[in-house]
């Protein structure tokens, strides 16, 4: 099982500073500040990459589910949409919501829904997180 | 404060499938499928997006905390290792290995490694996840 690997640099102070990300695979490199994590500024930022991590694991795992259990996974489409917010702890990801549509054929919208939060509760990178997470799952045949 | 998206798309079986993901700030699209995440299949990862979460985070803190203490951060780089192995719960995220190398100007090495592993126990991300971390902090002025 390979190891996988991502890189960060940064250069200077928290506010005027700047860094960079770079994944394992090579597929990306750019750039991210103070600006494009805690306000609007151009370039990613650690909550984003966290979400597409978890999005892309959960609907993974549901479109493995649902393939195992016989039905024709045509198309299932993910938001995570991670919350950054200040608590007791300073700024925390205190929440990450997953809203998921599937075009499956076969499967009934309670076998679907059962499908998904099992997915949600057992894929490897809900297993990785110490965050509360929602679900909304709807079948959109 | 903002809240970050993600997006996954999911078609077809585990193993002869495939996806996409997308980062919410729009800098990154791009495929993912079995052979990228389980074997070396080109394309993203879940794991690698959660190294470069981790790492990004990890190292802005750094950066940071020494800033905060009066120290100059010409540049502090990052890697980070995202161990995907198979245990009693299958799949698994078993550790994420830190290793920092500083270029810090009238830090010492104690003092570099003091705030490095302060910024891998507190840092946002580090408290989002439910994972072993280790950390290598070196100073290479």
């Amino acid at each position: 099982m390979p190891a996988r690997i991502a890189e960060a640099v940064w250069q200077g102070t928290l506010q005027e500073g700047s860094g960079t990300l770079k994944l394992g695979s090579g597929v990306y490199e750019g750039p991210y500040t103070y600006l494009s994590r805690f306000e609007e500024g151009a370039g990613t930022n650690p909550e984003e990459l966290l979400g597409a991590a978890e999005a892309g694991c959960f609907t993974m795992a549901l479109g493995a589910r649902l393939s195992r259990a016989g039905f024709i996974v045509n198309r299932i489409a993910t938001t995570a949409t991670v919350y950054l917010e200040k608590n007791e702890s300073g700024f925390s990801v205190t929440r990450i919501d997953l809203v998921t549509e599937g075009d499956v054929s076969g499967v009934d919208e309670a076998s679907f829904r059962q499908h998904a939060e099992e997915a949600e509760n057992t894929c490897i990178i809900s297993r990785a997180l110490n965050v509360p997470l929602t679900l909304s799952a709807k079948l959109i045949n």
